[in-house]
């Protein structure tokens, strides 16, 4: 049996959801194994204390997050180790590696950062890449205790390394047998997904099959028992899915995102690209750069946020901003056009548009958004009409412009 | 003590994230009431059996949710009967209801149905007004059973209703009558901030601290339990803590984030703001046009990410470039200084450094940064030497340059 316990009193009044038990669930269950059950349990000593004594009476795997902070309120190192009675021994390295966090960062590290160094006798430190709380793995008896902080930044890359490999390692008898083919798709939405792949249905006993939207991609599983199901059945229906899925099927590697995806095709073909955004104001620059190698692609990119900077910048007409206003398709060309021209690189974007929450009309309500997009010489011009916030309408409209370009790249 | 019991393989395996489990818990709190834990637990007999006798040892009232629909997996009512030793009897007047509701969309009721008029002996029904599964309210010995479906806008009226209605009525002295003063602070760590309020410590009776970590802000709460607290002394700690975080509390309201926080600022000061970004790549003109209003005060941004668009657009010397390199204190300068010269901005932000992973050398790791500031006419470079991914390196530029801002403006 696996359980995991989610530590803090955000989780007992709710101030945050316990995604870290959905994500915990889901990276075991997609990599074989299952957790029975999950519990939140508050920052209280005595709360923690009794939670881990009845857990240890059932559990083989124990996943804890949370309580490896600095602070008072963290004491889950604490309370491991009087509820099983062994000794708390300093980890000099650990230490060593705390002060230097605090050195680079030109400060004294305070007293309380101290207890971090501090682990149960006889368990492995497991680092943390990205903030100063280590995890650490301990074997007591049969029971294989993995202890991670709660943010989820810090724990995720340690889940994905050090505790699925020793959970492999260790309790492969805890293990399902799945075996998991991913198909990773962009540009439909998870019913159109799921209807592409209808004629897999009824699957044969041993297979399913479950969707996660992973905005803007749809992750499509295919999950074998191979306890159980056929070898020849289970290959036809992969190759049955492959098929079903060409086109928006973009990787079947879990670490390939649409970013990576697209920006390094870009590299991989040189194509150079020059960027002019209004209303997503610098968002996709942002996407584009966020990629390593990307300045061999991107020269320079122009928020023109203002009237203005359309002009100065970009010689935007200023009769085609009366007449039409900044957010329309003739603005959209004459910044791409001009932008073209200073740049000549081959592919050049352009947006304008209304992100909101304020500034919409009943001819352009907010989220009207207009694309100019040139690849090569060939020009056209995307008109999007989206919804949500602020900030959805921003995202999407990078996404959706990527995605432009990705049909024309592949074309 | 009170449980939660979030019954369903769906929360296992990760496929949906526990939000019943959230709002639960914050409603809960929202009116006095602490959850103290929170366990999902499979559709397994046997898993759910176990955890109902666990929690009926420790537990005052125990919340259920999920099980009570009609299929085979459906089983939440009858390991509950059995567990407690009661018999299970038919409610005739729930049975007509659920025998109506598929009347009414000119369906015959099926057989699987029937079951969900079934209820332990002794308990109240709590009305479904939107589906089928209605929820029972059972007395067991000390023990209060709310038993809900899982279907959020199924449950959510219920718990508004009758859960809290009885839970005040009959399980007052659970209720914990906490006052909550929140700080949100910027700037400085976890541990940092736990120094700056250790004079507080060891708290009075009936007073707790908690931590939340909300890169880049730090939450701190001071919980005040009216019950036992004495009033001038909760007072005097809420003053001591106020002025111990002064110059990095930025809000006391649970909606301000640090980014509305600043740009409004800026918008309320009126001043005018341009960017150059070279390594940040439009995160920060991002950050700031995503706070509506932002084109008050953002006039245009350039990302000059090349030598030769530092050199086209802002005017960077050539031999600087040369001399020094594109990341250096010398090129941070003069992108500011001509695009203070170009805009006229009261602010000007320029950034140049090594996002990584690659780019570093000796002198200059990977997570050197430079960033060049006006303030109206005074100029000064903040360097940085940042660490963790390219993307941490990046956003954490953009938020001590806010920082900085930040601390510009209020002087």
């Amino acid at each position: 049996m696996m359980q995991g316990i989610f530590i803090g009193n955000e989780l007992c009044d709710g101030r945050i959801v316990n995604t870290n038990q959905q994500w915990i669930a889901k990276t075991l269950h997609d990599n074989g194994f299952f957790l029975n059950r999950s519990i939140c349990v508050s920052d209280d000593e005595d709360d923690l204390k009794d939670v881990i004594k009845e857990t240890l009476k059932k559990a083989r795997v124990i996943i804890t997050t949370g309580g490896l902070g600095p602070t008072e309120d963290d004491r889950t190192t604490e309370v491991l180790v009087r509820t099983l009675g062994k000794n708390s021994v300093i980890n000099k390295e650990v230490l060593d590696e705390i002060r230097n966090y605090f050195k680079k960062n030109n400060r004294k590290m305070p007293k309380e950062n101290e207890k971090q160094a501090f682990f149960p006798e006889g368990s492995i430190v497991i680092p943390n890449a990205r903030g100063t709380a280590p995890g650490f793995y301990l074997q007591h008896d049969d029971v294989h205790f993995f202890c991670l902080p709660g943010v989820p930044r810090e724990m995720k890359p340690m889940v994905e390394s050090f505790v699925l490999d020793t959970l492999k390692m260790n309790c492969s008898d805890l293990s399902l047998n799945l075996e998991t083919s991913l198909y990773k798709c962009i540009g439909k939405g998870e019913s159109h997904c799921a209807e592409l792949i209808q004629s897999v249905y009824p699957l044969p006993e041993g297979l399913s099959i479950s969707f996660q939207v992973k905005f803007p991609e749809i992750h499509i599983r295919l999950h074998i028992n191979k306890h159980i199901a056929l070898e020849k059945v289970s290959k036809n229906i992969k190759q049955e899915m492959t098929h079903a899925l060409k086109g928006i099927c973009f990787s079947q590697d879990i670490n390939m995102t649409f970013q990576d995806y697209i920006i390094n095709k870009l590299i991989t073909q040189k194509l150079k690209i020059s960027v002019a955004e209004s209303c997503t104001g610098g968002l996709l620059s942002a996407f584009i750069t966020a990629v390593p190698g990307s300045s061999q692609i991107l020269d320079y990119a122009l928020i023109t946020y203002s009237n203005d900077s359309k002009m100065k910048l970009l010689d935007v007409n200023k009769d085609t901003l009366n007449s039409q206003g900044a957010v329309s398709e003739e603005v959209a060309e004459e910044m791409a056009k001009n932008l073209k021209r200073q740049s000549g690189s081959d592919i050049v974007v352009s947006i304008t548009g209304i992100a909101g929450p304020d500034g919409g009309s009943e001819n352009k309500p907010v989220g009207t958004v207009y694309v100019g997009i040139f690849f090569h010489n060939e020009y056209q011009c995307l008109t999007l009409n989206l919804s949500g916030s602020r900030e959805m309408i921003r995202q999407n409209t990078v996404f959706k412009t990527m995605m432009a370009l990705n049909d024309m790249v592949n074309c």
